[in-house]
């Protein structure tokens, strides 16, 4: 496998592949009048390091290449060669510059640096200053990162220059605090809304007793005190909470991920997990619990629920079944047209692309079905990165088939959104010249902004969201022994209301649903459950209800 | 007063002080072969904005001069004259650039990236780069910053340079994370030891049913989810958790301190509240909880259970009774030494020794009892920052008298342990020269670093943490109305052993903590206490044991 790859890099790098690392490492770019910088989680970690932290100060090589970080950084290049090839911006080009983050807060913060380096320097000074108000950044704004503990990091840098930042798939509530992060906006919910959909489906399923696995970072910890919340107001019961550390390069993944899934067997009446976790995580995971032949529920959150490498794990059918959160996504056919056409393109520059085309080379000979599997495989490094773009089949169908709507709508929104506040900027001056405006004042243009997308209104609230709410998907085993992933419902954050579009997916999820735990409480008229987080008896008893309380509580909803 | 303020200024200033924020905004600095960088919340918060978010991107004007801040830096600052003057650097003279962070992570950062300026550039020039191995920064390390939310922040930029940091006073657990924080390490023990003391010391004294107050960031959220984990090992029960805003310039501050007290006073069976805030936040909840009559048993984080601010609160023995958890602190009389002579001194450059000699000026008609209060007043700005030097009375005793062990022996650890590191280091290369080393290399000799101080020996552990334990203090009424802050007792975290001095102090002790709460059960043998976060009833109540489980744990203690 190692020798194909190497011979088909030969083939196509020929003589010119050093296979060394720049010291720029731009993913891509293209020229034009307002700047764009973007930061895309094209792979899923660094290298592991035998001593677990770095001992230089340089950016990491990275691996694992995630298929749905690649396609939101094409996302991005498309919506702005929309707009650019549209009259909307009167003639002002957006260009871009995007970094792959790695998923890694270093790599991400080395990225920011250079878009705070000042126009027309070399693209490597940043002046550091008391007051930014009239310092011109070669980059105007930013869409991402992916991951909110790299959103939070790079949002604290950009805040020096009140420099814009639209992220496209961090979720953590905090990042909602403008006071904190007064630059930073995104184009989806924040998990308190997710968290709230999850205890409303989980209470009104009977599963009484839940267990909840997530990750050390600000994602996770902000998740389960969010649960946490809702679980209360929702009396569902959180009979265990297990962390794993986010990044895979951390050397103690095994033992912990092995000492979680212990947590899980040794609770044999709790029978729904709710899983924060990254793909790349979640892949792990299943794959020691299918090992250890757990089956269970678990329910999904946003970043892995519509996973396809998750789905494409060997035999993922029988780890129980799943269902999961995910933003709501928008029309992507014209997506869809874009990538069937990305092989006649040509690029000036797009080293993401080039090292897909690499991948694929080397995947050539492996069957379609694990085609996501060969490319996304973790134990390559990145040591083909700096290769030079390549002329080879860009499967655009495989690209097309791996589209999640919910992964690139964000990223869409995110351009749109940003396009709107610089038509509105640049009504009544001359943004053709690079000084025309700083980024602070795109800032101003973007608060509270409001457009229309496909038909629909979007807003940006006081807190610089974008509720577009989720739908809820669920894994159906196959015929060939994978999972299908299927839209359901839909959830309404605003109403706190499912959807059904068929009735059909009602009476199959309503079949899903009915998973009673083994300890539930059903409690007469005048009781309330009352709940206690022992780990060692039944969570629930009933109790009497006290006065302003009653022992059911009723909301919109029409499942 | 306010007239009286400014007679002073004008007084001091003479025609020169043009009350003009300067470019630079260096707090105080020295020359040297190596630059060490400061940063210290001198000042508690920035300026309230009435938007609640900065419109330009500028270092905001700070307020609320903090004396332990303030005396934190100067003992940064007496720790490297002291180095200097001895042999023990062999003739490489420390140099220092202090900033005075206002407790606000934009600032912090604005001065990290002075701090990241290349060596021989005009000081503020930034080379954004992937490789940093053969950079040459201006400083070589950094001491600080004061609280975790800064210190994380500052941290993520200090990484990419591997820049080792040393902080005094930081301690959310998250900081210990080496894979995250490579560069930090700090000169006392991470709040989880905090944490597993007040669990420890709460079961000890009977008190079933406890309330926390916390900030809304990491300090405060980490400890909640710390204290949360030791209170199930030691059967304590949570009632509530509140969260407050962690900056007094949030505009929501009010209504959250009163939410906050109808919680605590909602809840009339919880005697205890534990306070994780800064000092500025508990004046405000104390001085609302006054006029509320609220009594309580407070049990106070290391931020502010030496506070002499809080103790000088009108009326503040009302509140109830205060026990604190403390850094242990060390021997300080040449510290104080070199506050006797700071009127003497000529400082070629030490703004912030400027402002509080003005505020000292300004608050000449108070008496000493209020001497405290006028210097800090929140509702003064700091238009006075770049006045000139002055020649006023620094009331030397004043100072000395408001010295607490505890706050400036990190500081002055932090240092002694980077001369430690400089020396092992400079053994076979000349430091005189600015390209002598990269800051990376002075992590690695900090890596594991053990040295003595004041004949003790000091070790940083393999997280880059020192465990110097704890002092116990508590808040005794004196004869004047207001509280003497006394240590009865030392805590040792490896052991998790409470050790009194003497032993009149532990009966004073031991009569404090005999405080029941209204809703304790006594379990006969063979039951254990089972605990529930019920809001609605008495929280505990007796099982049978489960297998593995006894009625009582009993742990090496000498109280």
């Amino acid at each position: 496998m190692a020798r194909l790859l190497w011979m088909a890099l030969l083939i196509i790098c020929g003589r010119t592949c050093a296979c060394k690392i720049s010291n720029d490492f731009v993913g891509a770019k293209a020229p034009g009048d307002v700047i764009i910088g973007g930061l895309f989680a094209v792979h899923g970690k660094t290298m592991t390091i035998p001593s677990g932290y770095p001992r230089r100060p340089a950016v990491q090589n990275c691996a694992g290449f995630d298929l749905e970080g690649f396609l939101q950084s094409l996302a991005m290049i498309h919506a702005i060669e929309s707009i650019n090839n549209s009259t909307f911006l009167n003639g002002i080009k957006l260009g871009y510059e995007i970094y792959d983050t790695c998923a890694d807060v270093s790599t991400a913060l080395v990225a920011t640096m250079k878009f705070l380096a000042k126009v027309n320097s070399s693209g490597t000074i940043v002046e550091s200053k008391r007051n930014y108000t009239d310092y011109i950044p070669r980059v105007k704004a930013v869409i991402g990162a992916s991951y909110s503990e790299e959103s939070i990091a790079v949002s604290r840098l950009l805040t020096l220059q009140l420099m814009p930042q639209i992220s496209y798939s961090a979720s953590a509530d905090i990042l909602s605090d403008t006071f904190r992060f007064p630059s930073f906006f995104r184009s989806i919910p924040s998990d308190i809304f997710q968290t709230k959909a999850m205890a409303s489906l989980i209470q009104r399923s009977g599963w009484d007793w839940i267990g909840m696995l997530t990750t050390d970072d600000e994602y996770g910890r902000l998740a389960v005190e969010d649960f946490g919340r809702q679980a209360m107001a929702f009396n569902v019961c959180i009979a265990f909470r297990e962390t794993l550390p986010a990044y895979l390069s951390d050397l103690a993944i095994d033992k912990r991920i092995n000492s979680a899934l212990n947590v899980i067997r040794d609770h044999v009446k709790v029978n729904v997990i709710i899983v924060f976790l990254k793909p790349y995580l979640v892949i792990k995971l299943f794959q020691k619990a299918l090992e250890m032949e757990v089956n269970k529920t678990w329910i999904a959150s946003d970043n892995w629920s519509a996973s396809l490498q998750v789905a494409s794990i060997p035999n993922i059918n029988k780890i129980g079944k799943i269902v999961g959160f995910m933003f709501k996504g928008g029309n992507v056919s014209s997506f869809s047209h874009f990538l069937e056409n990305l092989g006649k393109r040509d690029f000036e520059n797009n080293r993401l692309l080039d090292q897909y085309a690499i991948l694929l080379a080397g995947c050539s000979h492996v069957s379609e079905q694990d085609l996501y599997n060969c490319i996304s495989d973790y134990t390559k490094g990145n040591w083909l990165y700096d290769a030079p773009l390549s002329q080879g089949s860009l499967r655009e169908d495989f690209l097309i088939a791996s589209v999640l709507p919910g992964f690139v709508y964000g990223t869409h929104l995110a351009v749109t959104a940003l396009a709107n506040a610089i038509r509105n900027l640049c009504r009544h001056r001359n943004c053709k010249k690079p000084g025309s405006f700083a980024p602070w004042q795109l800032l101003e243009a973007l608060q509270g902004l409001s457009f229309t997308d496909g038909g629909k209104k979007i807003t940006f609230d006081s807190k610089g969201d974008i509720n577009i709410g989720y739908d809820v998907l669920f894994w159906k085993k196959n015929q060939n022994g994978s999972m299908d992933i299927i839209t359901v419902a839909e959830y309404d954050c605003q109403e706190n209301v499912f959807f059904f579009k068929e009735s059909k997916r009602k009476l199959e999820f309503n079949a899903l649903m009915n998973i009673k735990s083994k300890c539930s409480a059903v409690c007469t008229p005048g009781q309330m459950k009352k709940t206690s987080e022992s780990q060692h008896t039944c969570c629930y008893e009933c109790v009497t209800c006290p006065e302003n309380h009653y022992s059911d509580q009723t909301g919109k909803e029409n499942m």
